[in-house]
């Protein structure tokens, strides 16, 4: 079985939506539950400032998961966070298709993911972390690496 | 068939929030998708800023539409953001009556939209592209429109 | 019969979600209009600055309630703000057990609020005000008291 | 000796910008700091919502003293909040000269301050606590309050 | 005389930081003052949220100026917002060297600034407001525009 | 020569406060631009979300360095990012004294750094990368051993 999303455009009306509220922790513990939960499987964890009563700078905790991981992602809230209690609501997600290709820089080859609606072509994501090791294997400028793979993506079109 | 909402105190279940984090598109961009946005029908859109994973300040996207309108949003936000994905969920409006009065002020009138609640004006709200006209044409500061409008809308009480 | 909800773990599904986006009212009001709906029953109440059309800094006020205080929320948030709607969804809370526990520190005794998921402790919050109450009585850092406070609690696990 | 601000236009150059950042401390306590650092008297406090390494949400607390105060304003800062080093540069305020009037509401008198800019009222501001007493004491909506001072103002310009 | 700052590369020690804290401001009217203040010459202009006293959201008005445009700016501060005071400091710019190129799409030709540091380009900024145009005028995303340019930039390389 | 600040109580006047606004860079990228700025010897790097002109959400770059780092965090910024300009002015800063020891808990030994102001111990902080790999190498939640840590401090006090 494969807990993997499918590479098909696709409507998921099998996600979660989490979030808790956090006025009594240091940012310094935040960063690393951020790392458990999309290490247990979280599709996204995001952090929003807030402002809360008695004057309190708080963080909105949510996340977004699958149906079947609502239960392990409550038990790392509750035992990494200092919250009293976790709130959830079902949401639908559109999903474009995706495919990988590859572009060449003078520097080495990038994977690019597309991203397909209605079997056109609309997004084109470099991957981060290919850019990223070829910037600093090479010490160029991030931006050198994306530029030159934005030109590659171009003439395939 | 008339696509605005109606003008009495009503409760809408027709309507949808839809969501979509973005770290991969520059800010300049996200001033015209809002533009587009608001173009194509949406009720509302704003942006919050959020922490994402990998030290990524990133923009979380959201909009109010009806359902109706549910696809041409997606179209818009698939062609003109990076997302490769959108998600959304249902919700309920309760919409005030809306009247429309006139206020006098030296410069000129000013349209007024009153809100209604069971009957009883709870809101006042000058139209602030009018205020603005009227300030730009005579020289004068923002402020001082507002408050004669506030005025104007205090005498008929 | 009891508004408060109970101190057994549980889940609550008649809980809502209330949103307003607000562009047009002094942050000065807002501080009182939370206080407000604090004290007609909310759960929790928090803002989260939001980009509006037109260059406007905005304000997301999001307040979590049971569905009986559905009413009085709205007819607050309509008098007290300059809404013309608010809008609404329902989610579901997971609330861990809640035990209350005392706590001594050399300045005196606090209570500890512990979380208990499937009967084992996970969070100690103790009470703010108390330790507040302490630090100012005893012209002591805030701190210190909590930190006493923590060296008790682990002396009892 | 008179510690606070004379009432007439003028540049103080006397003042000072601290800051510092925040990833270690609990929200919880933030709100009491900013409470003990106006009462030893800080001109203004406020923190903003930042990014920090390690994916850590965090906050940068400013505030601002008088060169007079600065002492005071390190010692709250390092024995109340986490920090191991506290930042600052001088700075210039331009204030306006301030005159306290009177306004009459159907509910009770309210102290506005006016700000004048060479000779020219530019700034009407109610007093807040004192709105905000009425609008308890009678029951009604604190924005009814400031309506009928923007009214009252209005008579005697 | 030319109140352009100049193309070359050059360190600028006559800049000014302004600052205005402000909780008693409708955002509404936030969005006109940052016009007027770009339309008075300042550099630039921008908001930040902060947690305020008393539980009040409010907004950190900052702005970048010479020295010779201070006081066109504090005059248009008091009178178009709520403040008693302003801030300000003095601040160096580097500013790097800007060349203006142009890059053929095969919807019409657009503007880039090139950002020459010793001599070296490091940045290439498309113009938004052309790209922009050409989007809406041919009705396709802007960032297809966007692409097009950075190939076109890449190709003169 | 050691470019590390000393370890005693000081106040150090050859800092600096850097700045950059952006806009036109996408959040992927700003990741990666802190590290690079940290090992470069920044002292601190922090982001905050800026609304700019146009309504584009934007991003605050803040950094504090050495006088002597000038150079090359300019030469970082100007090659890593999309600004055409930074701009900077000196602080001053107030450094505690750091000391550190060592705190037992049952899963080892972990760093605490202390912070003396006029010789009183007045910050405990345990060092987090410790924490983090005894609570991984344990797989126990990471605020159980701060509690440890917290624990050990005060049975030295």
């Amino acid at each position: 079985m494969n807990s993997h999303p499918p590479n098909y455009e696709h409507l998921d009306d099998q996600m979660i939506k989490m979030e808790v509220n956090l006025d009594n922790i240091p940012g310094e513990w935040l960063g690393y539950v951020m790392d458990l939960l999309f290490e247990a499987g979280a599709n996204d964890v995001f952090y929003t400032p807030i402002y809360m009563k008695k004057n309190r700078p708080g963080i909105l905790l949510q996340l977004l998961c699958s149906v079947d991981s609502l239960n392990k992602m409550k038990e790392i809230l509750f035992k990494e966070t200092t919250t009293l209690g976790v709130r959830y609501y079902p949401l639908t997600v559109h999903r474009l298709e995706r495919v990988f290709k590859k572009a060449e820089t003078e520097w080495g080859t990038v994977t690019v993911k597309e991203g397909i609606l209605n079997g056109q072509v609309v997004q084109h994501a470099p991957e981060y972390e290919e850019c990223k090791s070829l910037a600093r294997l090479h010490d160029i400028p991030l931006k050198k690496v994306y530029e030159q793979v934005w030109k590659a993506i171009d003439n395939k079109a």
